[in-house]
């Protein structure tokens, strides 16, 4: 007999699994139960709290469109996407650490020269990035891609702003040679806010939270041989460095920004990344 | 600092709240994202799985209509939704058990007489519906509004297939008289699928689960004084009666049907209700 009862409500649910179910499925199934029946016992989850959660997920599907995915930012904000990333992406010492991807990549942005600009519109403060590719035993990695990208200094991304920005403004593709190397000239990114005009961006509201990310540049480099890296470097001073609205700032993933003076490009950021073999 | 770690993601998640958030809104978001969390970490949840949950919550949202709640039949499939039911019904031994609402009651019926019949479409098989509201000390209820509806032969409420079935079919409110009684005609109700055309109904398939609700008849009981009791009684040679896809079957809630030789009515079902102080 498998009626409903409180006190074994999770294990009734689960038993219900055909004997035919994927393995894996089970398992994840199994434990997602568990958690959110633990969740509402916790807490005596009221009817009330319960309609006013099936409304806001309803909301946060409703908001999705090709150009908007309030699901994932919703997992953003509580964290859930750094911490599949984390454990997705756990490296030894020395390695270089993965963060969130984020919704702004464009996949064969334009490959540059090194130490070319990505800035195509003029704006913002420039800034050099520089530094080496390396493998973990200090070895440079010849053939590298450096994929970059960044929001302008207005704090928007060239694909929020067709028509407005330059195509592939603040994007360019860079291959590093047999020293290892990459330069490129862009801008000093900029905080800005994640959409936050819908469901999930009220609720940022209602838990006292801003909706801001640090400037951060961001980077995918890979190369044959070598486990895929995606990360940031976060600019240093960033007033929203130790409270990123999707947590993506890793104390290892701070950058150092130097001021240069009587240079034509304002800024130097010297960051290195140690990748880890596939 | 509250940089990220993969070791304490929830509390440095939960931490960002502000000190004006509601006391019993961080309670629960607390307890969500410790759950949220510690679910990921048990299965070691990977990016792709998490890229198909993305998906399977928006597709789930965006299946929501004015005549369609996927996400209630989510929680509903998941046993979350009498969970909560439960946690929020817990009542002295004695008193009839709650379950869940569903989403195909109309307020408003219309008020019949006692013993009257509420099929009106000659359809299915009849069956005469009687007991006593009373209270935990056994005194007869009166002036109890008996709420009742069901689907018909077909498994469909009245609801569901408007211009096919009569408006109000098999639906009715009856008062109770100082004797605390009540009687109506109905048909014996037959078992039937949710919707399973959607996201959920695919998730149900690849658990192996079937979508059907064992043949019951909805009661919503309210008098002066009294918790109101949402609740159904269900037929018990069901065959889905041990495998209700919403989980809302109790041993106490499964009635008798009784064959009825040589009457004009079929079948008798008879159950009191047993109400709790307000």
């Amino acid at each position: 007999m498998s009626y409903f009862d409180e006190s074994r409500s999770a294990e009734t649910v689960n038993s219900r699994m055909g004997p035919g179910t994927d393995a894996r499925l089970r398992q994840v199934m199994e434990s997602l139960v568990r958690h959110l029946h633990a969740f509402a016992v916790d807490v005596s989850l009221t009817q009330e709290e319960w309609e006013y959660g099936i409304g806001f997920l309803t909301r946060t599907g409703q908001m999705c469109s090709d150009e908007r995915q309030e699901f994932i930012l919703l997992s953003d904000v509580l964290g859930f996407s750094m911490l599949v990333d984390a454990i997705n992406n756990r490296r030894p010492k020395g390695a270089t650490e993965n963060t969130v991807f984020g919704p702004f990549h464009v996949a064969d942005a334009p490959v540059r020269q090194m130490g070319e600009t990505i800035s195509l519109d003029g704006k913002g403060e420039s800034c050099l990035f520089q530094g080496e590719v390396r493998d973990l035993d200090g070895n440079p990695v010849e053939g590298a891609c450096v994929d970059v990208w960044s929001d302008n200094a207005d704090g928007f991304y060239d694909v929020q702003q067709p028509g407005i920005q330059p195509k592939w403004n603040n994007r360019g593709r860079f291959y590093t040679g047999p020293d290892g190397r990459y330069a490129f000239v862009g801008i000093k990114p900029v905080a800005y806010p994640i959409p936050d005009d819908g469901p999930v961006g009220q609720m940022l509201g209602q838990l006292g939270r801003h909706p801001y990310r640090p400037a951060h540049m961001h980077y995918l480099v890979t190369a044959p041989g070598f486990q895929k890296l995606v990360t940031h470097t976060f600019v240093g001073d960033d007033t929203y460095l130790t409270s990123d609205a999707v947590f993506g700032v890793k104390s290892s993933l701070v950058a150092p920004y130097e001021r240069l003076e009587g240079a034509e490009t304002l800024w130097r950021s010297d960051y290195d990344f140690v990748l880890v073999p596939a």
